[in-house]
C-alpha cells in the first residue's frame, strides 16, 4: 500500500503569518527531507508543487545535481531519494498525476497545525490507510500552513500534531516526518504495540 | 519529568560520509528546528554544541536576531523556541550544564541511524525517562552521524529509527522529529494506544 502513497508539499495557496493567502518560496532543504523521509518509510515519492515557473526551475536545478550531476555521484543515497520528486503546479496536478500512474483516484488527506471540526486521527487514518486500494496523497502547508481551499478540497483532514501544550510551532520538515513516522511508522523494528504500551 | 530532558545537537566529534571523525558545521535551520521540536514537546530546551569559537558566534547571531532583534518582534513564537538554545563546546559541557541546572548528573541517551549490540527500544527509553528523577539529555549527531567515542561515552544508545527497508538516510532534522514524538508525543492527544493498537 504505502509504495503508491505520495507526499505532497504545496507553496500555493498557502497562508502567511497574518493569515493573508500567499505563494510561499520554496525552501531546498525541504525538499531534501521530504524526499529522504518518504524513501526512508517506502513510500512512492514526493510532489513539489508550486505555481510559479521559475521556482520549479530552481527545484529541477537541485535535483539535476543530485540526480545527474556531481551530488548523485558521491552521494547515491540522496540520489535514491531525490529520483522519486515530481514537479506540479498545485494539488489538483499532484492528484492528476497520482491518478494516472495508478489508475485511480488518490485520497487525498492533508495536514493542518490547526484545529478544527472533523479532523481525523491518526489511528483512523492508519486503519483507512492500509485498507486503501486507491492511491493516497498526504498534502503539507510550507509557510503558515495550507489555506482553507486546499483543506475543503481534500478527502479529510488530520489532527494536528500535538506536543506537550498549546505551543505547536513545528518546521513543516519536523511535522511531516512525525506525521509519516505516525501513519507508516515502525513496521520495521519493534511493533507500535510494544513501542508504546509497554513504555507509556 | 520533560522539562528536565535536553536535545544536544554535536557537531564535534561526527563522521563524514566516509567514516573519518570531522567537525561538521552547524547549519542554522537545524538550530530552529530542533529549538521549536524542544519547545513544542515541552522539552527544557536545546544545546548546539561546537568547539569552533567561529560557529558558536555565528549562531549566537542568529539567535540574538530571533530574541532580541526583530525577528523576536515580528515572530514571538520562534522567540520563545529559540530562548532555550544554549551554546557549549562539547557534550561534556552540556552535561556539566544540565547537572548545574538540576543538581544531578544527567542520563545521557545518544541516538544512531546506525544498528549494533547493545541498543536500546524506544519503549525502554520512554519508561527509562518516565521514571527517570535525574534531569535527561537526547544527544543527535549532525554530518553523518556521531563518532563512536561519542556513543561510547553515554549511558545508552537508541536503535536506529527503522522505516520500510534497508534504506535509512533521515535527515537530522528529521530522525530528531521522530525521536522526540517517540519519546514524548501523545499525551496531550489521543494517546499511544489509541493512535496504534487501533490503527495497525
Amino acid at each position: 500500500m504505502r509504495d503508491r502513497v505520495g507526499l505532497v508539499l504545496v507553496h500555493h495557496p498557502t497562508l502567511d503569518r497574518e493569515g493573508r493567502v500567499v505563494t510561499s518560496a520554496v525552501t531546498p532543504l525541504d525538499v531534501h527531507d521530504l524526499a529522504r523521509l518518504a524513501r526512508t518509510y517506502g513510500l512512492d515519492g514526493l510532489y513539489v508543487a508550486t505555481p510559479l515557473e521559475a521556482q520549479r526551475a530552481l527545484v529541477r536545478r537541485v535535483l539535476a545535481h543530485w540526480t545527474e550531476g556531481y551530488g548523485g555521484q558521491v552521494n547515491p543515497c540522496r540520489r535514491e531519494a531525490l529520483e522519486r520528486v515530481r514537479l506540479c503546479r498545485d494539488l489538483a496536478e499532484a492528484a492528476d498525476a497520482a491518478e494516472g500512474r495508478w489508475g485511480a483516484s488518490p485520497w487525498i488527506v492533508a495536514t493542518s497545525a490547526r484545529g478544527g471540526t472533523g479532523r481525523i486521527g491518526f489511528a483512523e487514518a492508519r486503519s483507512r490507510l492500509a485498507a486503501l486500494r486507491a492511491p493516497a496523497l498526504v498534502v503539507f502547508g510550507t509557510g503558515w500552513g495550507l489555506a482553507g481551499e486546499v483543506l475543503d478540497a481534500c478527502d479529510a483532514v488530520l489532527e494536528p500534531v500535538r506536543g506537550a501544550g498549546p505551543y505547536n510551532h513545528l518546521s513543516v520538515r519536523s511535522a511531516a516526518a512525525i506525521v509519516v513516522d505516525r501513519l507508516f511508522g515502525r513496521e520495521g523494528g519493534e511493533t507500535a504495540e510494544e513501542a508504546f504500551s509497554k513504555g507509556s
